[in-house]
């Protein structure tokens, strides 16, 4: 019966692909896939395989403003699920109002799961590990581990949360925390017509979106912003060389001076744009990015005709329950805005 | 059909009402009603009726940062709903980093719309008014009236939300978006086991709960902390007479030198305690309030006993979807950190 259903599948899927189907599954270009087992295979952890009680806690951690110093910033703060996984400001604002050194832009964490490498330099492995970071950095959450650590275990609601998700032995250490924040992260997936379209709905995107497709093909663009992430790997320009915008501050990029591609899904809801929040207007971006990775200039039409494609970007959102964290207690550590 | 069911209701109302219910009520204790068309009542704005559209798009707003001059602070930071309805510091962060001058303690939105007055100082008859407020003030959301117009209006989404709203020729001034956060908050009421029990059920509340309860009243507490809200009205203390705490800024309560007497519901989950959030421990806060307000030494057993009831008023919050927020646009007005 399985055989029969897959070999169906299989039928109609030959019978709607369309050529520009093939040129972007050539060009690398990977739905996220309509199989919730399949989406399994690239969102799991297998050290820390996701479930419905982890989840839940990492929702609750990643929208606790306590793990902060202040008790006032949060993941959500600048990766707000509301407002496409970002921020909307150039250089994220942290603790004491200290905008991010690096004046780099805080990038979605919708579908960061599907990234080779985290954070515009690449340094950390997957989203377990960068959500390490900015807690701790001090001009974002400004929190040290034993402050985590202090916060949670002072809330017994949490602590009996820790054990249903990884039984009763389970010690509640920072990167227990982190682990189950990223793992939250790795349920933020938002397909969309794009994959629709791609996994055989041939009427899924708009003509217009379909052209936009083959051009975004034909121009090149999909040469860093490929796989399932349509970006997330370290394969884009030397910011010290050809791209040479302000206020970048002192970073520098990876080893390579080379800084990751960023995803493009959600792209309309996500400037401003660049790894320095320099340019608001999508399609000035387009344009950018076409003349300074590819030495190409762009037509208006080709522009536009991107732009629309993108449209088909926006993905379908999770929807968020917010969750109602626990109170804190008298052992819980008490905001520090210094 | 209507009278008998109301005879039977009646009835089985007496026949388990005990005398504790019968004091609690004749102490000016009124639970939110079960009744949806009674709490309508209660919460209803008559010169702006609550219509789905209305709170659908209030929430959106409640929770949009882009209408604070930086971008990123929205009244869910300082009220925030996964915490109790406040932000569990002292004196609110806003513009800049800037504390509260008045180093006030943000209330809980929470069952906001049962208050006499808001604000401490009860400066604002009702919850629309309050809005106005914070979006304006420098050291919270520092916006200006055109700001926030300019902001609503730059996105189509909700331009048109406000249309379905308010009908076609709806003008989206500022005062509509504040009515409309406003409208939304009015459904932010968190009905508990204390309402349960008044509302007959005897055994909503536990034992210890109950003798908390009879405690609250023979100490004298349901005098200020009475109806509804258990508090919400201007008859508290002059903070410039016996009250004496440290860091009141420049706050000196209304034109009598009162302060609002803040809502015991979910009292439990709105850490630190008084207007200038200077108690941390709620038994603390018990025992400080019969001393300044009631001129009684509380024994730790009375303490303990109100402070058990105090957990039956820890409300069933309503389920909050994260509204996912319209993409800013090129007309959008850019974040402003200074």
């Amino acid at each position: 019966m399985k055989k029969i259903l897959t070999l169906a599948v299989a039928t109609t899927s030959i019978l709607s692909a369309s050529s520009l189907m093939d040129d972007a599954k050539n060009a690398g270009l990977t739905p996220i896939p309509t199989s919730s087992l399949e989406l399994m295979k690239l969102v799991d952890n297998p050290k820390n395989p996701i479930t419905d009680a982890k989840v839940e806690l990492g929702k609750k951690l990643y929208f606790d403003p306590r793990l902060s110093k202040s008790g006032i910033i949060s993941c959500n703060t600048c990766h707000n699920l509301g407002e496409g996984g970002d921020d909307g400001v150039e250089a994220s604002i942290g603790h004491k109002w200290t905008a991010n050194p690096h004046h780099v832009n805080a990038p979605t964490v919708y579908n960061a799961v599907f990234f080779e490498a985290q954070f515009w330099d690449g340094r950390a492995k997957d989203v377990e590990e960068q959500a390490q970071g900015p807690i701790q950095a001090h001009p974002e959450m400004a929190a040290t581990k034993p402050h985590v650590e202090n916060v949670v275990n002072s809330m017994p609601q949490y602590v009996a949360e820790f054990k249903k998700a990884y039984g009763k032995d389970v010690k509640v250490s920072f990167e227990k925390v982190t682990d189950t924040i990223g793992l939250y992260e790795r349920t933020l997936v938002t397909p969309s017509a794009y994959d629709d379209y791609l996994n055989g709905d041939e009427n899924a995107m708009s003509p217009a979106q379909k052209d936009g497709l083959k051009t975004f093909i034909q121009v090149g663009c999909a040469t860093c912003h490929t796989g399932v992430a349509l970006g997330g790997a370290m394969n884009a320009f030397n910011i010290t060389g050809t791209y040479k915008y302000q206020n970048v501050g002192d970073f520098k990029g990876d080893a390579n001076g080379m800084v990751k591609v960023p995803t493009l899904r959600n792209v309309t809801q996500t400037a401003p744009y660049f790894h320095n929040g320099k340019i608001w207007n999508l399609k000035d971006a387009i344009k950018e990015m076409a003349r300074i990775q590819l030495g190409a200039k762009l037509s208006d039409k080709e522009v536009n005709s991107i732009n629309e494609f993108m449209k088909a970007l926006e993905g379908r959102k999770p929807t968020v329950t917010y969750p109602m964290l626990p109170a804190s207690t008298a052992t819980t550590p008490k905001p520090d805005m210094n």
